[in-house]
């Protein structure tokens, strides 16, 4: 199971704006006239948080199954129009996320406006949720200065540095979040992807792979997950030591 | 407080499609090109409910704060890929629920594409939430053949026909939801506000109003909701007695 197994409110940002960018740039869409100046925030479902070994089990490949490897916050009580240093004051634990989209889906679900639904099934949590003290100075004022290392059946693809790069630190995503509105306390908030601009670091989730080979090849040459591929998401602290435990789940099919 | 103060997940759907037509129209919009096939539905916040008489704090008027009167169910477990029939089985408690807005926030977030956020501040339900025998045979295959009556500032505003023109039921809004996911017990879906051809019958949120006026004159005449204006939404049964009691609710500034 999860830290959480539900939650009463769960929101993912796109927090790294460099995936925001690449996105974009692939399919050669004009950035949203607010880029950088706010995150990207949607609400997601909080029924169903699977286990950090549960399958991800899914309708159809042909739904371009994909991973997303990412933190996410659980906060207290955040009084509706909070800053985000308050707001810092209200995260109480962080674990790792593995957000799978059904990317086929999400052209249309964005097209309407009203976001992203049938395009996202369960998200996985890591086996352990830790308060901030466990990261000692790792934590740093909402960011994570730690690499999120990825692998896809067994090869890393990704070792991702989380903090540096997070254009809206957990404060400013809960400030976002709680502007017009009370939260309450056990509120899941999600990183969205980590991404870095040197491509050396890989990638945390195949869109961005595909992003980037269309935008130097013209095309994506990478494909979406297939059912038993595994994904694996862990952190080690500077010891060297896993912080959530990892994440490591199967791709399968419901039928 | 609301028959569930707070719930694992919670959607809202557009179910009657004159709504959505009117609002396209009055801002000269291209119709959505799934309109009429596929119901509009968003995920939404469901970590702070309001109970039926809680003030709808509210952080600036300048917002256009607006209410909608609406259906919801509270559903049982609901598997993956569930046709619409099955999901009708899965619905267990059926309440009344005021989903307001602040519409001046709604056209950028719908802009993202990732949908509504800080356009969607706490949602009020009804006193009681009933089980579907309360409602005999006005109950009918996931629409309720009854009227809500919606006042505002004590002037009756909409007395408005819930049944026949609710353009997708609520078995075919949860099989839409579980699509590519499982649905767990106490998932809360919207229909979102209740909408009429006959503009006879009133209105269900202030927008729709403006969306005839804005057509039908060239500009809308009705203004949103002020800080201390009085929303009511009730249903009564045949016998004259109401359903779930009434949500009565005043609309407050947080400072």
């Amino acid at each position: 199971m999860a830290p959480l197994p539900r939650a009463y409110q769960r929101v993912d940002a796109a927090a790294y704006q460099n995936h925001v960018a690449l996105a974009h740039q692939a399919r050669g869409a004009p950035m949203p006239s607010n880029f950088g100046a706010e995150p990207l925030m949607s609400q997601g479902a909080s029924d169903d948080f699977l286990g950090p070994c549960d399958e991800v089990v899914c309708v159809s490949e042909a739904l371009d199954i994909d991973f997303a490897a990412g933190l996410a916050v659980i906060t207290a009580d955040v009084p509706m129009a909070a800053t985000p240093a308050q707001a810092l004051d209200g995260i109480r634990l962080l674990m790792l996320a593995n957000d799978v989209s059904l990317r086929k889906l999400i052209p249309a679900e964005l097209e309407t406006g009203f976001g992203r639904l049938q395009s996202k099934p369960a998200t996985a949590f890591s086996p352990v949720a830790v308060s901030l003290d466990e990261l000692g100075p790792a934590w740093d004022q909402g960011r994570v200065n730690l690499s999120l290392q990825i692998s896809w059946n067994g090869r890393k693809v990704g070792l991702c540095e989380a903090g540096p790069e997070m254009t809206f630190h957990f404060g400013q995503l809960i400030a976002h979040l709680c502007k017009t509105r009370n939260v309450r306390a056990g509120t899941v908030v999600g990183s969205g992807a980590v991404s870095n601009r040197d491509a050396a670091h890989g990638y945390g989730c195949i869109a961005e792979k595909r992003a980037i080979e269309t935008i130097q090849d013209g095309q994506p040459g990478t494909g979406y997950l297939q059912f038993g591929d595994r994904i694996r998401i862990e952190m080690k602290g500077p010891d060297g030591l896993s912080l959530f435990g990892a994440i490591d789940q199967k791709i399968a099919s419901l039928s």
